[in-house]
């Protein structure tokens, strides 16, 4: 038998998505459960694929589309082409996954000279009819015959002017045959032949030129950005046409089976009576609202109705419903299933549920994780942000709407806000020496640097609102003022910063604390049922632990140490402990530093109550911690009872070529053992105290960077253990803790088999990883991956979602030679991967056991992983 | 059965090393083969192993020791500890390997007060009974008791000046007991305990010492830095006592089969008579040549030589003895294989497989592949070399042998060299801008900087010689001198370098060029015969290209294009390149530098007629080829008219914070295609005309660098082959050329599969692989590396010989997924490891089709490699 190309509406239903796509598949749908829809057939996405291959529409889906096209005639009682019963149809794009850019619908199809008179006549209608063919005429030439549209514009304001016409309307039936008939001579010029008039070459031509537009520039970029494979093709569905606009009786609109910005279980939508779906377009008329249908055309208000709610229940979900009214009869043309802000979906998810319509599963399968974020940071007020003004306009570096004074300094920020004061800090860039300054505001500006930058990454952590690289704000740092344009904001002015969006607004402008409803707590409680791994933060403050605990943390994946070093009262203790010549001064500074480090973990395993809680040992080089200001540098010098020379040169012999590969991690441990004995001992002595105080029963699990040799590993658990021993012999305490270590280097995961006789547990750190496994780092990569992202070479941002196909081949080895040692060996992740959606999905095929993210991603993971969890137990 | 801990030389044989040590199974297998071999027996490593586990002998151990004791009673008939006949024995250790820093020997074990009298009666020779005795104790207390040894040599001295004597010989029997008496007074002193006079304890004490010795901190660095597994043990020989101090029909010596420093077929060695070998150490009489022991005593000689002939033949090599005449009577002490110099091996491998005695396989595995490189570079003339002073010493950088005058800055070496002088260059330390001079030099010293500094790997790469990191070298470039200590060598003076040693000469030394011998030509022709992976070279000159095919390289494997970019009349336009900021502008400079790359790989063709050539691309980050020094930024400023703040910030935007990871490599290629059609251009042409010109069929491998998404490959393989088709179609040529990648991104090896779609080749450049695997950069390493072999953390160096546990197995896996797309995928490697043996083992095995390194060591390679294809076939 031959291949079957062609698939009439009655032949399909929704499971043929692939074969039909989308809107095919639900139209064929609709007409199998009897609902009222305009016949037709559906072009499949296997012809698109053939005719992408052959570059042509073959002999047998030629034949196809013409035998079902006397099908349609016999439905419809119509003839294509007839001049006394003309069939006209619309040709509409319907790929598998719905996508902008494809090719635009082309209704009235099957218009031409004759059949336009036959319309006319059949309609009592002669300037509908022309109104029809010229509306035609142009769609056909600007979509399949890829003609300047503007030249058909050009035709129609030519007239209205001379005839000092306002708008379309007031065109009579002889002004649009005139239109007709020039339309027909721009089609003659442009393409050197006259406007075809045999409907079925209109037809072939539109299922090509539909086939076409699978490969424009717009659909692939769209595609590629949004990881749809460019393969799959899409389908052509042709359908008879219905008339909204033949009168009173007749109408269309669109509407939602409940309220997308809600989810408030009522139908919501508008119509427009005696139109076609473009006048909605236009904007001319107003449309009304769903409910007034109820009083203008009851019977056929309760006849949608029904529908809606049949096909919500049908669908199982919220749709999203296209209808026309043709002299009272109900034509239902389109629906899918809608899309909703994140608190309608919440809670059109929860209350489906409670309706007995889904399971709870299928409620936590309902939300898309990402969409939560909208509810996890604070919003502007938004009555008051229609009032605002927008200054500028940034990189969206880190959501959350904030609004203060600006302070140029880190310093004058902070002080700011001990004062009582709100505070933006505005900086040309951040450097790990504002991280005080940083924290203490609601918010941060910088002119310089992208979603990767200090600033944007810092921020992301804190959860804290910051626009970064806005490059019209000229920021004058010494001056204490940023310039753009002409206008100037000085020290002590309110900014407003919308992260969300990367908009700077002049002024003050009042914010929402995000409110986590009851339809939210709900879903997330299922969603915990669900998940089979665990979720932890990365915290490194009391501050941030508690934010994460609120947020449904389930322990600390990471706590890095580093940022505590650069508190301003502890940065002179570190500085002078680098700069030490011999060991013994070394843990002279390292004495200073170990009650405040004590202190910090105190604090944060009192927030974590009886949670687990990882601690990082010192990672970053050590030149990071030194000043980079020449007056700083003097300083130091003084203090330090150095020449500047000295100091110079000491600063310079710390530089490194590549310190990504440098004297870090676990190398500064081996090295300096001090440094990993002080912390240790600040992590023990923390947790035995916090235990006396308050009974809380902490393990402490102390993480070691950087490994990629066992020995290394040896080396720096011994110093560890030895450390955690003596002090619980000094303490005669009995408390349990952990030694385990990161895997970061490529060759540690090579070896994990190694790696487990000693560590205790495993924790990814994939964003190092990435770096070293891919060979670039994201430092540098500016230089280039925008040309990469351009030439379509880096289509997606390893960094944001893990690559499965390289590195994630390295996080399975990693894990299955790991296990191997230690068959129940505790793995996670604590890169920016563990609060990604999609690469949680990864950790959970290969079968780690938890995740860590930042605070403000806890619930978004916890969602992923319940889905994760859920797709694993499909399988 | 109790375990066998100990065997009678009767009960091994040569196949039982493991067991015995070298040393024992050599004397039982001379046993077994009926040789005079004073008989006794070997406690073996695992009772070592044994004792090092439980800190003592067993009881099992100590039984089977005092039987087999019986044992040798009976068959020496003589008694262990009894006064009329005793049996006296030595105690020697003896690994598996051999290996300095273990426990010395002991003589004339079971010697006490009684057994001494009894030995002087049985020799009637007091004088010799009690020298044996006292050194019996001195050696004892050394080595068992671990005495200081002066306290020992002290008395004798004391004794020597009272009495007035010179040499020890003048002592008589009376000072000989007193020398006893005081020895056993220290004895008791310093352990508290008498000298033990049961000589079973005596024995046990011994057999532990050597045990104990094991782990002594000098065998133990020595087992490290000679990869000796630290859990194998080592054996002991427990020997009866031969004198060869018995008179004028007695003594001792050692000798070779054949010369070990020229590998002559004649007996080599020297004898004392009436002598101990203690007495040949000690260098107070001058030994006889062997052959003179044929006058002497012709009947000993006769039979010494036929044991030694029947030994090499026995052992199918040449063996290295030691023998002692008692009385009239020869005795086999010790036998092995001998040390011997490169020539020596060759020609005794060659002249072996002459006779008969092995086969040419056997000839190919007896050779040291790294032992080759002494007899391919310059050496000193030797006479010359008596006479000359060291000046000062530094790093052995690269090898060989280099004489001329002394000039401190690249220009003015290039322009000396020019005008025909020899030229030593000088400097604090090079870098990329030096690379001229360092050519136009016979010998490179640097004051500061590694084994892998840039003056290190470059002079290695070119086969020049290089002293590097000589700190004793105060360098003072602008004053055109250095200065060792209070000694100044100015510009013009003479001074050699050797950079086999480290050595700085005052003054001329003539040098020789490297011999290759008949033999050398001879094994190398065999070896070829076993080998099959192919080697090639990396070269970047004709020069280069044509050392290596002298060498026997079969291709080369990776020409570097950026070596040339940096010619003196290069540089300005590659700087001009780098620094336009249009493509206009850019493609106009390329077009500058188009005819001169043209002419070097038109060179480089000729030199390599027909063999294949692999071309990588541009791999360095750009700002590597920019000017360091003010001047010449302030000239190239003007000379691109742009201000000096432009060409600041220009600089400085190029710089990166991890070069390593940054934009280089193919990424160059991505953002700027004009510069891979360049030199795709100059490869094409070049191979095109010199087809023309000299009809070698030329087939261009052009190599991609720096692959790690298959996307990249696809962008910058299809720029290179558009281009390539493009220059074919314009000269009418039908010329054949491959496109392939580097493998040295951790992430292509593991998605190499996909790759391999695209690539015609594979080249794995192990160092940025170990570099990236490691997660560290050898220009940084420096700050830690020290420390980490120190700590036993990083026992062998990655980058000299492959890591096969970790970047092994991405090279194993790039193989495998390669070969699932492409079966016949030509894999090579051209990192350093393509010259070092143990790595080429490695890639052997991995299945690789050609190893690449650098000229000077293709003929190791090529050894190594018919090694390694040997050792598969025998598996």
């Amino acid at each position: 038998m031959d291949k079957k190309w062609v698939y009439l509406f009655s032949d399909g239903n929704a499971d043929m998505r692939n074969l039909l796509g989308g809107k095919g598949a639900n139209l064929a749908e609709m007409t199998r459960i009897g609902l009222p829809v305009p016949q037709g057939f559906t072009v499949s996405t296997e012809a698109c694929i053939e005719y992408l291959k052959e570059n042509k529409l073959t002999y047998e889906m030629i034949g196809q589309i013409n035998s079902h096209m006397s099908v349609l005639e016999d439905i419809t009682k119509k003839k294509f082409g007839n001049k006394d019963n003309p069939l006209l149809v619309s040709v509409r794009s319907g790929a598998r996954i719905s996508m902008p850019g494809m090719m635009d619908t082309i209704l009235n199809l099957g218009l031409n000279d004759e059949t336009v008179v036959g319309l006319a006549e059949k309609t009592a209608n002669e300037r509908f009819a022309y109104d029809s063919y010229r509306r035609f005429i142009q769609m056909f030439g600007d979509v399949v015959q890829e003609i300047d549209k503007n030249k058909f514009e050009n035709v129609l304001d030519e007239i209205k002017e001379r005839e000092g016409f306002q708008i379309d309307t007031q065109l009579t039936t002889g002004h649009l045959q005139e239109v007709v008939g020039r339309y027909k001579e721009i089609v003659l010029a442009e393409t050197g032949k006259p406007f075809p008039q045999d409907p079925n070459v209109q037809l072939l031509m539109a299922v090509e030129a539909v086939f076409r537009s699978w490969n424009n520039p717009r659909a692939f970029v769209y595609r590629d950005m949004n990881d749809i494979p460019h393969d799959i093709g899409t389908a052509v569905n042709v359908q008879s046409m219905v008339f909204g606009n033949m009168g009173d009786d007749s109408g269309t609109g669109v509407a939602f089976t409940r309220n997308p910005a809600t989810g408030e279980n009522k139908l919501f939508g508008e119509f427009l009576v005696n139109a076609q779906g473009e006048d909605v377009v236009a904007g001319i008329r107003t449309p009304r609202e769903i409910d007034e249908l109820r009083k203008i055309m009851p019977l056929v208000y309760k006849q949608f109705h029904d529908t809606a709610e049949l096909l919500e229940k049908h669908y199982k979900d919220m749709q999203d419903m296209e209808f026309t009214v043709e002299k009272g009869q109900l034509y239902m043309l389109q629906t899918r299933n809608g899309k909703r802000t994140a608190p309608a979906a919440l809670r059109i998810a929860v209350e489906m549920e409670e309706e007995g319509l889904i399971t709870k599963e299928e409620a936590v399968m309902r939300i898309e994780p990402l969409s939560l974020d909208q509810l996890l940071h604070p919003t502007f007020d938004e009555v008051a942000l229609k009032e605002a003004v927008v200054l500028a306009s940034g990189l969206p570096a880190s959501p959350g709407a904030a609004t203060g004074k600006v302070y140029f300094t880190a310093e004058e920020a902070k002080a700011a806000a001990e004062n009582g004061e709100e505070v933006i800090l505005v900086r040309k860039e951040t450097s790990p020496e504002d991280i005080e300054g940083m924290y203490a505001a609601n918010g941060i500006l910088t002119a310089r640097g992208g979603m990767t930058s200090h600033a944007a990454v810092v921020a992301r952590g804190m959860g804290k609102c910051c626009v970064a690289g806005c490059e019209d704000a000229k920021v004058d740092e010494d001056a204490k003022q940023f310039r753009v344009g002409t206008e100037y904001i000085y020290e002590g002015d309110y900014i407003s910063l919308d992260g969300s969006a990367g908009k700077v607004y002049k002024g003050s402008i009042g914010t929402q604390e995000p409110k986590l409803s009851g339809h939210f707590g709900q879903l997330m409680e299922w969603a915990d049922a669900c998940r089979t791994m665990n979720v932890r933060t990365n915290a490194d403050t009391p501050r941030d632990a508690a934010v994460a605990v609120g947020f449904g943390a389930e322990g600390i994946g990471l706590c890095r140490t580093e940022h505590m070093f650069f508190n301003e009262d502890r940065i002179p203790s570190v500085r002078r402990m680098i700069l030490s010549k011999t060991k013994e001064q070394r843990e002279k500074y390292l004495a200073e530093l170990l009650p405040m480090q004590k202190e910090d973990f105190m604090g944060i395993y009192k927030a974590m109550k009886d949670l687990p809680v990882t601690v990082r040992l010192l990672d970053p080089p050590l030149h990071e911690f030194l000043p980079t200001e020449p007056e700083d540098i003097e300083a130091l010098a003084k203090d330090m009872d150095m020449s500047m020379d000295e100091m110079m040169s000491t600063i310079h012999g710390l530089e490194e070529f590549n310190p990504m590969l440098g004297h870090r991690g676990c190398r500064l441990a081996v090295t300096f053992p001090e440094i990993a004995v002080m912390q240790t001992r600040a992590i023990m002595e923390a947790a035995i105290e916090v235990k006396k105080e308050d009974g809380y029963n902490i393990v402490p699990e102390i993480m070691i960077p950087l490994i990629g040799m066992k020995e290394e590993l040896d080396y720096v658990e011994n110093v560890v253990r030895e450390t955690a021993e003596k002090i619980k012999a000094e303490k005669g305490s009995d408390i349990d803790y952990k030694v385990g270590t990161m895997m970061e280097i490529p060759r540690a995961t090579l070896i994990a088999d190694e790696i487990a006789e000693r560590a205790e547990f495993f924790s990814f750190g994939t964003n190092d990883l990435t770096q070293m496994t891919y060979g670039f780092s994201r430092d540098d990569a500016g230089k280039f991956i925008g040309e990469y992202k351009e030439k379509g070479i880096l289509p997606n941002d390893p960094f944001q979602s893990i690559d499965v196909g390289g590195v994630g081949k390295l996080v399975e080895m990693g894990v299955k030679l790991g296990r191997t040692t230690k068959p129940d060996l505790k793995i996670g992740v604590c890169g920016e991967h563990g609060g990604d959606p999609k690469s949680i999905h990864f950790f959970q095929r290969a079968g780690l056991n938890y995740v860590s993210c930042s605070p403000y991603r806890v619930p978004i993971a916890r969602l992923a992983a319940a889905q994760a969890a859920l797709e694993m137990k499909d399988k």
